[in-house]
């Protein structure tokens, strides 16, 4: 499978969509406190690729759900997704100076403007799936489960611990392979998975469907992480945004350190095998996920 | 009304069950990573008072509710309270070095680690009310309602924008009351609203009630502010564990510091009169509340 110009449109449309409601359902610019709302759109509308809310939209088509019915949900998780990216550009954090070749959120506001856009952030992901829920043609039942999938990939044992232990594991010695996989599943392979679930749940997937998507999204996940490792070490800044290197600066865990750019990314193309295997049983209908599964580990940014 | 022993013993046995409830839900301190449940813990059972929660119980009471159900729902609230606590607290917020007559979470655990404390209690305060939800007798709309009635009181136009306003603000000039009502309002009054209304919602309130509940929930909360600028002013430092008089040193937009301590308090015992005028229809279900509005204004911490 090949990167191709329908993979293109559909990415392209998919993200036109996720913006669309994430624009309409945030308070505009200019709305009481205006500068918390301009922090938030700032860091939400700086060209993310939104590949979490894409994956939750192409799972629920793969198992032949609409994905109208998760899209208000899909752009939940790029709220939260946006509140972790801020948090982890902060000072006391990863201490980052461009994101997406822009000034991170705490350059441009100041440091207690970005610590309370990502909580605002995080908390506009709980309540647009609330509200958005008891509007929406799936029952109320449902959506509790789906914030409960994404509470607890985002949370203290999910996201939050991998933030965690990445942080913590900075500079240390005794790098060794399970921990950092560790470290890379918490830290974005739980979100991912969270994403491809709910997409599932929300497509009307049965169990054993949503164990192989499950499945497909572990392996996602991990090549993704792996992916973003690699393009730290060979991508081009113009392109990244963002300085090529970080990581090694700041003795980060990787894979590219720890195993070498090359096998790293064969690892990632093996991870990406596994995960298409996990799909075997799906029909043509998850011909998108597929395709994005191929993209993850060849885009340039 | 007077502070008597059973409002006491009713506070001791409302705060016990809070506890309880937090204490079984939330991973134990050496669940990994250890870390991030051991810095979660040590700002939750900081012998925080539990208002939020108790209000909510006993608003649930009000309308004739069983305080067993509002529970979990009002253990939630006070994750969610301890978050924007240990936030503020942080070195580009407030730069607190004392709070309940301990470190600060940041002082105690470094300040990437306090940011990650609030992130995952927030995330845990929604992700509970899901959990607790799906397996409560109430109806999962009904919870969908409660997350959204918390969300909205919390985030960019809530307890959030609050914030924002209040360090904004901060040894700023032109110091006028409507402006101070209105942090005050967003910054400590729609938490206190959004658990009494929360109480009222599970409690069975119809709308004339729950209409009722919330002027209530607005006079007390913006007296209970009052109250806590007050004792900033006229507070003993190890009662309230932590240095009198820092809102002055900040240059912070008090009722005091505009007023002055004795018409501030003139005003906190006339908003507290017109709390309880709002519940003159309420029968003596409702007397749970009636004291704890009263005790609001005359605690010393």
């Amino acid at each position: 499978m090949k990167m191709n110009g329908n993979l293109k449109s559909y990415l392209n449309k998919r993200r036109s969509e996720v913006d669309r409601v994430l624009e309409s359902y945030l308070p505009g610019p200019t709305c009481e406190p205006a500068l918390i709302h301009e922090a938030i759109r700032y860091s939400l509308f700086a060209g993310g690729k939104r590949i979490r809310p894409i994956l939750c939209l192409a799972a629920c088509e793969s198992v032949g759900g609409r994905s109208e019915v998760a899209l208000p949900f899909a752009a939940a998780i790029e709220l939260l997704h946006t509140y972790s990216l801020v948090h982890d550009d902060l000072p006391a954090m990863d201490n980052d100076t461009y994101r997406r070749g822009k000034l991170t959120n705490h350059k441009m506001f100041g440091e207690a403007t970005a610590i309370l856009t990502g909580d605002a952030l995080l908390t506009a992901a709980f309540t647009m799936i609330a509200e958005k829920g008891l509007a929406a043609s799936v029952s109320p039942k449902k959506v509790l489960k789906i914030i409960l999938e994404l509470g607890s990939a985002s949370g203290s044992t999910g996201m939050v611990g991998g933030q965690l232990n990445d942080i913590e594991s900075q500079g240390k010695e005794g790098l060794y392979l399970e921990k950092l996989k560790e470290i890379h599943t918490h830290k974005t392979g739980v979100l991912i998975r969270a994403a491809i679930r709910i997409g599932g749940i929300l497509g009307g997937a049965g169990p054993k469907k949503l164990s192989q998507l499950t499945a497909f999204g572990e392996k996602a996940g991990l090549a993704f992480q792996i992916a973003d490792d690699i393009l730290d070490v060979e991508g081009k800044e113009e392109t990244l945004g963002k300085p090529v290197g970080n990581d090694q600066t700041r003795g980060k865990w990787t894979y590219p350190a720890l195993v070498g750019v090359s096998r790293a990314k064969k690892e990632a193309a093996v991870l990406i095998e596994e995960a298409l295997e996990s799909l075997k049983s799906f029909g043509p209908e998850a011909d998108s996920l597929r395709h994005i599964a191929y993209y993850i580990t060849h885009r340039e940014k």
